[in-house]
């Protein structure tokens, strides 16, 4: 069993990420067997880049306010959400408040 | 894209648990390929029993004050840790706090 507090993990910048750091709270590295649990935090007007890919995010947001950008329009989320973006669905997260946001992103590792 | 804040979820009784309740966050209803996220509320003085099996559990603790009991000891964790429980790994999840212990548990999905 490992446990550890967050803000014990190193924090890295996330190339191409405006605002954005990220700590690998459980990965690959830690004996991990399906998917990784990420913290990523998000400084206001921060945002990362409207993409997709084959793989879910399952979101979970601890603090702040943030806004879901997709094809089809933009989606508030805030403190105790869970957001679930499937495999393909383009999207963009960006800091809409004032403070930091600070979300869970997890993912599927590869096989 | 799905998001809902976490006490929208149902709250369901867990057979076997003492004063603990659940809330599945996201789960293959929603089309999750992979894993999914449950919202484990703990009363204090709750626990789960001592008990093993063959996934993982990636656990990030909420709110409040809880105690990992293993084999070789106990752990004591609170809100902003992160738990991995691997395969295998007897684990027992009691509320040691005052007040009520809130975490996220991640399992995968069966193939």
């Amino acid at each position: 069993m490992k446990h550890q507090h967050y803000s014990d993990v190193a924090r890295e910048g996330v190339e191409g990420y405006s605002g954005v750091t990220v700590r690998w709270l459980i990965s690959k590295n830690d004996g991990a067997p399906t998917f990784a649990m990420r913290l990523f935090e998000v400084e206001p007007g921060g945002a990362s880049p409207y993409h997709q890919h084959e793989w879910e995010h399952e979101v979970f947001m601890l603090e702040g306010r943030a806004e879901v950008v997709q094809d089809s329009g933009a989606a508030e989320v805030s403190a105790g959400d869970a957001v679930l973006v499937l495999p393909g669905e383009g999207h963009q997260f960006r800091n809409t408040g004032d403070g930091p946001a600070r979300f869970l992103c997890m993912i599927p590792l590869p096989d």
